[in-house]
């Protein structure tokens, strides 16, 4: 289109809401008020077309555009009654309008087509100089600030200059006078600046702004804004221009900002604010007191109903919530814009179920009004909005929640105080599996190094405590107790804040708000169960994590890993021996150590899960994961073969310097994990489904019904067909030989993790043996796509996401064409060899919305998520149905 | 079969060569050299599924079968005109024949029907009692042994005593009367070892001797020869029982094995040896010197007449050179036993040439002939295998070849060494990528960890040096510069040799055979050349390999690893230094000293390759295999830190630890590598580009013709469209920009590695941009599997293919259902963009013949291996146009 010629300007009435893309946000809404017939001061768009013409022309405006702008002018002048640049001036607001809103773009001029003549038929009309003066003063900043780039300090300095000079301390107490000479020493900055002259010819003024707005699509702000959002770049942006309306004509005059409903709870009032006798920068400045608009009723009654009744209007048409800005010139009510309001995830669930009550929207409209994401802030605790906060430092927003505690580097620390009720903060540079027990016992981490993938993000996430990771300004000499925040010394022990949600570090101690989930969240939830034909499981690893699940809808158990059950802090030294065993019979004896504590963590698990499945997988991570750390037992062994002391003890670091580096991996994500760890040691995987089966055992004696335990043990990591078939001969022993002895039938299934490509490529074999999949999407990503999240996140995948070689972080959002592809074979193929085997998606994209869609199109019948992410991904799901 | 009723016991005269499944090996041959006319005397076989049944049967005869086997004893009585423990005696032999012959199973008992009556009658009809006495004693040796399981020695003991008493030294020197006494010893120690009389019922002596063969088909050696070669265990083995006949009546017998033609060369010549008035064990005793068979014709020239028509008939009937037992009875010809004869690579290929030749086969049925394998003895160095050897100690054979030289213990020293033309040997206890130049420095790698698959194994085999690895016997000691084989202590600088082809290690120089390509190897490979479809390339890194390739037979280079031009010890500090640099600006200035050296190498390479296509594949491997060790940094920093001397090289070193723990990855094998570097340091690329364009402007200044010269340039672990479009951009304007210079036009292919399970799901996508893909099967196996390969051989692989949980070793052999299906799903794809998109594979698995096939049947147009492995690709590509 943009080379060849066509319209590339519409009047607001030409235009309708579904024209954004042509005409912009902005435009496509005040065309779409104009034509419902609201009171909308008259004006036309320049397109988003003609945005990317120009560009395409070289910034340049052609004759065509020039003159279409040049015609709707005079319709502009024909409507108001008023001339451009005449005795009754027409004075326009230039503002840009993209499709998409973005910060970075050039900002509103008001009153162009000021100029010393017109500004003395302004002050001659509003009888009111020192207005007039004023708005020429503020159009002369604006215009050289955004459009002759000349720095703002330099206006800025008159007018403190002259307010000095006065003797007064505001700009409001400047006389029309004073401003006349503060537009005179203006002009004269803008000639030593630019080297020209302030442009006095309106439609020259015009031209510059449009060229203005065009430009400012490019400025590095919004292009920045643009990569993060993934917002392709020529999508362009419009062009609005209107006529001025004035609120400080009289006292019959004003403006305002109102919400249709309270953008915070989702009240239905009416919420805003107004000032007569007064133009929009007024209420932004601050200078005056806006008034809540519930006053209007006793100030401006006419307008007021006026005004109610054009909010209920608009809500009708939008059907949804509306912000509107307005303005009252002389007694008559103008809206200059409104749009869907933004609002709290709190305010956004009562809104959607409001609206279906007062029967604006059906359900399912309100089901896709809420974002699933946005579910999260209401379901962790939140730092309240109202409070002063002291931000040290910004982070990665790496799991929501806010937190408040001592700050505490070492985990078994953590642990002690928590265990004395102290509130503890664990910061460490990064976290591994061997601080689990302390993230456990921490009100939150807060990390120095890593990202939205590392291991300390992806272990709070799972247990619902909120982090922030990779906050680089912070610095940790665990040896001398202390941190340093941009430099500024902390000690051990001090107290900070985080908020997961945003990602900022805050010295000391805030009030918190504790998530409550309203009776309409409960409904919404509800609808949302109508809606979706996914089931959605929980990825819970202890009976408090299963508790709590149930709490937020789960129906079931889709993965429960136990190794997490090995990593508590008194269990560590058993399992350590049991890696470490030389014989077989050691290895059981450690074993027999850890079966019981097993066991009771399985029998609190089914409890909580009574008549729902739950699924456990067996033990999965590389051993050496839980041997001390290589580094500094090699340093140690260094020193003690130094100082040449207790030879004995030096044979035996020694020995587990030895075995650490035998365990140690070049590729543990690819390495002796999983089932091959189940294939090699048989006895462990015995052991562990002997500790379920004696779990499930005792609660039927405890009176639970054997149908109501619904257990399926998961094999990990399967790549080959005989892999799973020697596994479940193991599990089918080991259950049998509980079950025996118990004199007990109790049905069960045997199923696997696919999460390798092989085991998608040889699903229709695997088949043979189990009775259910559950993707492993995380391992599955990471062997499909060759990236370890562990590397990616911090090497080149921000990179990548940066310069759009991906679209989406895959370990976030499910890579559909790869991953995805491969996850549809699978289900084919196993499908073809058991019609009726159940399918589902255990990995952490389980609790990702647009993940979900993807899932729920491919046919799996339940995602399983870590338990804060089950109401969004109850939503997600009902989405997915009315987007499919 | 085996639960019903039916045949289980066949003539020799009712079975044919087909019957093998059933018969047996030997059987089946006995049946078919029966059926055929020649000489055999007479027997049957009792079949494989007897054997299967006797198992199903509790590992009992069953009357159906018992009674099969009188009729048959009946039969031979018959035929022979003798009884069984008559007057007349009928005395059989029993073996086992399995479908495979493998070690381990019962072997052969002679004589069997001998009693204290029937001895006497055998001695009055060979009027030798010495000889029916011999016999006697060594059939109950041998029965008491296999059969009754009675220790060896007990039986050894009392023929040493009576020599000793006799004060003889051999057993021939034992008299008549000796050997009666014998007898009388060894019936008492089988009483009183087994409790119960030796069994003098010739029928009971029978059914025991086919029992012991039955089970003697799952004793462990068997067995475990049947896991390593994964032989079926349900294939069970066959029993033949013959009429014995013998050598040593009288100087008109004899017995003898020969080959038709020569099994160490091929040579048309018989070859083998004979003794006159003997038993095959006085062949095998080498108590008397057999003769050469040649010499027959003197002394029984119609017997040999006979032999060498007999000769004659079993290869025109058997179409190849056999290898055949036979035994002169009283001037009469018996063949006992012929079979395709063993034979030397050499020999394999002389054969399968001259049948052609002599117009007994077909070049078709030549190539069928010879095992791709095979061929690798033919093409390195080996050891004279008339040499005595001094073994110290046996490792993996790694990398065929022989090598001998100093034991060098640093790559360094190693590279100084073989510069003053020194043959050393590189002695490690693993290898690194940094020991590059030691590796190529040396004639040979050992070291005493890692398998198949380690670093020292792959690199060893891509440069054709003979390596054996995981000598377990071997620790080495290099601060004291000593190293122990089985406790003994050797100083550094020792000579030792090693045996890349069967793993040994052996003290001291020994002498080597060169490898010669004879006129047959390259006729068959011509007739190979002139089979296949697939072409044949060479991975290849320098202009020597490139050079060795070509003179292989390789039609072009597949892959050229640039990163092995990087690992040169000269280049990598420059490599250090580009890949420390804190600013592109510090980048390109060690770039810049790489470009001239890169330069040269592809200058050489292309020259090697004039007139054929050559694929470079840009830079690669993780960038931290270029920094020092970590642990060795980590200990020193340490150590500065203590000692607190120069605070200079404490920050150096510091910093420097700094970055090789930035530039660590968890999984390195997942992680920043491949076009990921590309992408984040385009100017590495455009660097390798810009080298490799001005290599080729350089040969076409210097006269080769630009057409000559076909580039192939190759981005390496694509994943995504974008990430191939970003990089081709980088290689056509590296590419235009020396060619505009120039002033050239030279035509070039860009396209990707393919290996990683998402390339292949996308590869519609990718063949947008590329114009060849080329199969990276090692990391596409990597990922599949979700193994690492480094990991993987030392883990868990070896007790998956002891466990036959995986058929064969993945890295060795395509896995056909998993990668092979991807490689299939990718051609297809990349075929729907691009019709005519070239495609080849580069792994390891190029020169593997069972992969090849895969290759073949797939449809890929290349295949890509190390320089000598390409004369086996090229028949096994051939063979493989054969077998489809």
């Amino acid at each position: 289109m943009s080379g060849q010629s066509g319209q590339w300007v519409y009047r607001f009435a030409e235009g309708r809401a579904e024209m954004k893309n042509l005409l912009g946000g902005k435009g496509a809404n005040l065309a779409e008020m104009s034509r419902v017939g609201l009171p909308v001061p008259p004006g036309f768009t320049i397109t988003t077309a003609a945005c990317n013409a120009y560009y395409e022309r070289g910034r340049q405006i052609w004759p065509e555009l020039a003159q279409q702008i040049e015609e709707n002018l005079a319709y502009l002048e024909k409507e108001t009654g008023r001339s451009f640049g005449g005795d009754k001036p027409l004075l326009v607001s230039v503002r840009s309008g993209a499709m998409i809103s973005m910060p970075g773009m050039m900002d509103t001029i008001l009153n162009l087509g000021l100029t010393p003549k017109t500004v003395e038929a302004l002050a001659a009309e509003s009888s009111d100089r020192r207005f007039a003066m004023d708005c020429f003063r503020r159009f002369i900043q604006m215009f050289a600030d955004v459009v002759l780039k000349v720095e703002s300090y330099h206006f800025e300095n008159i007018l403190t200059e002259k307010r000095n000079a006065r003797n007064v301390r505001t700009d409001a107490e400047l006389q029309a006078e004073d401003l006349a000479e503060v537009v005179e020493e203006f002009l004269k900055v803008v000639r030593r600046e630019t080297g020209t002259e302030f442009p006095f010819d309106p439609r020259e003024q015009l031209f510059l702004a449009v060229k203005a707005v065009f430009d400012s699509w490019h400025n590095p702000r919004a292009t920045v804004y643009r990569q993060i959002n993934r917002i392709p770049d020529d999508l362009g942006t419009a062009v609005n221009v209107q006529a001025m309306v004035f609120g400080n004509l009289n006292n019959q005059s004003g403006t305002g900002v109102a919400f249709t409903r309270s953008p915070a709870t989702g009240e239905p009032v009416i919420y805003g604010e107004y000032l007569l006798n007064a133009q929009g920068e007024d209420v932004v400045a601050g200078i005056r007191t806006p008034r809540p608009i519930a006053e209007m009723a006793q100030e401006l009654p006419e307008i007021y109903k006026q005004f109610v009744d054009v909010c209920r209007k608009l809500e009708a048409h939008y059907r949804d919530m509306q912000d509107i800005e307005f303005t009252i010139e002389n007694g008559k009510l103008y809206i200059l814009q409104t749009r869907n309001a933004k609002r709290t995830a709190a305010a956004a669930v009562k809104v959607a179920v409001d609206l279906v009550r007062e029967g604006v929207i059906s359900k399912d409209e309100a089901l896709l009004r809420v974002e699933p994401d946005q579910l999260d802030q209401l379901l962790h605790r939140r730092i309240d909005p109202e409070a002063k906060l002291n931000v040290l430092a910004y982070g990665l927003p790496a799991s929501p929640g806010a937190a408040t505690g001592k700050v505490v580097f070492d985990p078994d620390r953590a642990q002690e105080l928590a265990s004395e009720n102290v509130a503890v903060l664990l910061v460490r540079s990064e976290t591994t599996p061997d601080d689990i027990h302390g993230i456990k016992a921490a009100q939150g981490v807060l990390t120095s190094r890593g990202g939205m993938t590392s291991h300390a993000a992806v272990v709070a996430r799972g247990m619902g405590k909120p982090c922030v990771c990779g906050c680089e300004a912070l610095k940790i000499d665990a040896a001398k107790g202390k941190f340093y925040i941009d430099g500024q010394e902390y000690a051990e022990g001090e107290v900070l804040s985080i908020d997961g949600a945003t990602g900022r570090v805050i010295l000391g101690e805030v009030p918190l708000i504790d998530p409550e989930l309203t009776p309409e969240f409960k409904e919404l939830l509800s609808w949302a169960d109508a809606k979706r034909r996914l089931r959605v499981r929980a990825n819970a690893d202890t009976p408090d994590d299963a508790a709590l699940a149930v709490e937020l809808g789960a129906e079931g158990i889709g993965l429960c890993r136990t190794e997490h059950m090995f990593m508590d802090k008194a269990r560590v030294p058993v399992v350590q021996k049991m890696i470490l065993a030389a014989t077989l019979k050691e290895r059981e004896a450690a074993m027999a150590e850890l079966l019981p504590m097993q066991k009771d963590d399985f029998k609190g698990i089914l409890q909580a899960m009574t008549g729902l499945p739950v699924t456990i997988r067996l033990l999965d991570p590389p051993l050496h994961e839980f041997l001390p750390n290589r580094e500094a037992l090699l340093l140690e062994v260094d020193r003690l073969r130094r100082e040449g002391g207790d030879g004995q003890l030096l044979l035996q670091r020694e020995e587990l310097l030895l075995k650490v580096r035998a365990l140690a991996e070049q590729n543990p994500m690819l390495g002796h994990r999983g089932c091959r760890l189940g294939l090699v040691y048989p006895e462990i995987y015995s052991m562990q489904v002997t500790a379920i089966f004696q779990a499930a055992v005792e609660l039927v004696n405890e009176g639970i019904a054997a149908e109501q335990i619904k257990l399926e043990i998961m094999i990990p990591l399967v790549g080959h067909g005989a892999e799973l078939a020697r596994m479940k001969k193991v599990v089918d022993d080991a259950a049998a030989a509980v079950l025996k002895e118990a004199g007990l039938e109790l049905p069960y299934l045997v199923g696997t993790m696919i999460e390798l490509p092989r085991a998608c490529m040889v699903a229709d074999e695997l088949a043979q043996e189990a009775e259910f999949f559950s993707f492993g999407t995380n391992d599955l990503t990471q062997t499909t796509l060759g990236y370890s999240r562990d590397d990616a996140e911090g090497k080149f995948l921000p990179f990548y996401l940066e310069h759009k070689i991906l679209p989406a972080n895959p370990f976030m959002e499910v890579d559909r064409d790869g991953v995805g592809a491969l996850v549809r074979i699978a289900m084919e193929k196993g499908r073809k060899t058991r019609p009726d085997i159940k399918l589902g998606i255990c990995g952490e994209h389980g609790g990702d919305p647009a993940s979900i869609e993807f899932f729920h199109s491919a046919g799996l019948h339940y995602v399983s998520c870590s338990p804060y992410r089950i109401p969004i991904a109850r939503l997600a799901a009902a989405r997915a149905v009315l987007k499919g």
